[in-house]
């Protein structure tokens, strides 16, 4: 008899995992569930339809219809998984029409993603909060903005807040952004790094305020204003980005053990401690490369990662993922943002004593035109010497550095072996001298 | 009494070796010698002057004279050093005058670099045969092409034979390249990925000729045309671009022995097989770090890295270099393409038992506006599973993923570890899964 897999969740994860368990049997019974009316569409993209660089919502769709007929991966749209079974095997869903179904699975893979999270603020039940997480959620704002909306307020400077900030403020908005720590992307990038994208977004026409906190949505029924930390700013647009939560209810309610993080648990195979149950995606936590800790990474990347891996096993094959550094990057106007491993404040969080350093330097040679600034700072564990962590702010050339000082890392590189390493250059295209390597050296300095 | 430093060469090899010795011994008379008139510029920038990228040739002098004031360095420029003596210690130097000077040293470094190579043709004694080494050598291609030359025949399709040609182009000239192998890029691109840069080229109207040896240089005391392949090909500019050769005159008639490459023997130190005397730059052979034979690597990255070790040493202090792997890059119109380690060419010529994968893909999300190909050959050694050498051609972020690969080579990162590693990604900057990493899926599947 053909293997029954469920996958509840059908985007980055969700789809990853069908497919990659398509690949390891050709036979199996393979059933995608989602609530959102559309599968298999970018998450990530959805801020630059708001911005306008891609024309349509429809462009995010990275997997069509046909994708899933030809793949033979029986799609439910509107279809809501109410209980998981984990005795019988079982997965209960309400379809549209409010019809229920008690499917039977042999493996299942929980892919249920994330939510947008707004904390209890006073007056936070009024309409016209957005956040931005679904096609829909997407598709409000741009009507909103289409509607004549003038002014935005967003709500935390994380990724997802900044990047919708900028694509707003590229359509014309006056855009305020609050956020109740002292800096930006205060996940990402230390301050002192943060700080060089948060002048950045100033020049372009942001008002950024850090260190102050929402303390009440002001209006009738419909928000027109905020007040944080004491000031009243009213505005047309209200973007909740305070965070997003692992969406694990489901699993919870099923037995299914959660984590430190809150994130359901998961081995090596990305099974939870449940056989034969794997969870993938912005839901499930996973280990940290450095810290050996359990984290919660919710990245697009480490999304389609997990899913391919708990898409092998849940077909019958053998697949491990290794744990995450973290590794993200981001463009907003004219500069690029990145990180890999630990920053400092979460190395000293986590008790490493860690010695670091960071150089500015250029993106190509110093006489060829359009040279662009970039500063690197990087994170050395002080015993070992061993680079644990990375960040850039640049000006272009960013990502790919961010990887390799994450393979760097991953494979244990010093920073004397980084100060020695051999790289690349071309005037166009880089400074003789690396700037990775400058930074190393300014990181022996302080060693020597 | 303070040391007394000689380095003969004063460019990127020489002027790195000056200033690492200066910053660890402030009181040493240090001394550069060149034959040139110019020093402290960028050879890697002639092509682009040329080309019209950067305004004049006088921009490419990274060095100017308040630095070597600033550093306290002696530079005698249009000077000849014409002998050593090694059991004396000494340096003689001819200046523009005729003067011949004795001077003595505690430490002598040789970056005399190397020299533009034509090999034995009929007719090469005749006039207007450029090469492109020197700011004078760039100076008069630039002179003819603005005295109205329209055509132009490269020999040679090396790095400095493109990059000019390209520069020709831009210029307007109808460039052919001639070049005696059956591919162009020989030294740095397998012929699969080598194929792609040149249709690339062709799209942008260069006529590009392999396997078509430079048979005779033809006309009265100016060269007016060539033979090629039996073809007779007219031109109004000649440029010699058939490879370089290690400048090893002066060290071989002082008895410093030259190794198996014909370049100047070194030691980690960068000391030369005589105490106290180091060479460095496109002079010196250094080990390569998978085949740990010699080689003559001749790129500006490898000049100053051993420049600056051979400086700290010169100075009294204590430094290695640790062998290259011969990363490069260039851009040539709108492509760049990269190499680090071996070619799969190379590694066969080295006994090495490969397996290779390659990818094509995308720099952007594909629903991200102007994402441009990227194709990533990846070169495996079988037993080990070991990365030894990648090669990318793409439109953009080329640079930064060869120096990925590079530091992954030299970390002894195997290809399943590539498969698995840590990459970061958002809409404008990547692909969801890094080709990088798609690559090593690919050779995976040849392991499997």
């Amino acid at each position: 008899m053909a293997k029954r897999i469920i996958i509840i969740g059908a985007n980055a994860a969700g789809v990853e995992a069908a497919s990659a368990a398509r690949k390891k049997d050709h036979t199996a019974e393979i059933t995608l569930i989602t609530e959102e009316k559309t599968a298999g569409y970018s998450r990530c993209g959805l801020p630059f339809v708001i911005g306008e660089q891609i024309p349509s919502f429809k462009d995010l769709i990275v997997y069509s219809q046909a994708y899933f007929q030809m793949m033979k991966l029986n799609l439910k749209t509107e279809t809501k998984a109410t209980a998981i079974n984990t005795k019988d095997k079982t997965v209960t869903a309400v379809d549209k029409t409010g019809a229920t179904d008690t499917l039977q699975y042999d493996s299942l893979v929980i892919a249920t993603g994330a939510n947008a999270f707004t904390p209890p603020i006073k007056g936070s039940e009024k309409q016209g909060i957005h956040s931005l997480r679904t096609l829909e959620d997407g598709e409000r704002i741009l009507q909103a903005v289409q509607n004549g909306a003038k002014s935005a307020v967003v709500m935390g400077a994380g990724l997802i807040g900044l990047e919708t900030g900028v694509a707003l403020t590229e359509r014309g908005l006056k855009v305020t952004v609050v956020e109740m720590l002292p800096q930006i992307l205060p996940q990402m990038l230390d301050a002192d790094m943060a700080k060089l994208v948060q002048e950045h977004l100033q020049e372009h026409g942001m008002r950024i305020l850090t260190e102050k906190a929402v303390e009440e949505f002001l209006g009738g029924d419909k928000v027109t204003a905020i007040m944080a930390g004491g000031e009243k700013i009213e505005a047309d647009l209200f973007l909740s980005a305070f965070g997003v939560r692992a969406n694990t209810k489901l699993a919870a309610e099923a037995g299914i053990p959660l984590g430190e993080t809150r994130g359901i648990k998961t081995n090596a195979r990305m099974e939870t401690e449940v056989k034969d149950v794997y969870a993938v995606g912005d839901c499930a936590e996973t280990p940290h490369l450095i810290t050996h800790k359990p984290v919660c990474q919710q990245l697009g990347t480490v999304a389609v990662k997990q899913g391919k891996v708990a898409g092998i096993n849940a077909g019958g094959g053998y697949a491990l993922f290794p744990g995450v550094l973290g590794s993200a990057v981001t463009r907003l106007f004219n500069i690029e943002a990145g990180v890999t491993g630990l920053t400092e404040a979460a190395a000293k969080r986590a008790g490493i004593e860690v010695i670091t350093g960071a150089i500015s330097s250029k993106t190509r040679a110093d006489y060829y035109p359009n040279a662009l600034p970039i500063k690197i700072k990087l994170i050395v564990e002080k015993e070992s010497q061993r680079i644990i962590g990375a960040q850039i702010v640049g000006g272009e050339e960013v990502t790919q550095r961010i990887n390799a000082l994450s393979f760097a890392i991953q494979k244990g590189m010093t920073v004397r072996e980084l100060a020695k390493a051999d790289t690349a250059y071309a005037p166009p295209l880089n400074e003789t001298w690396e700037p990775m390597i400058l930074a190393a050296e300014m990181v022996l300095m302080k060693l020597r």
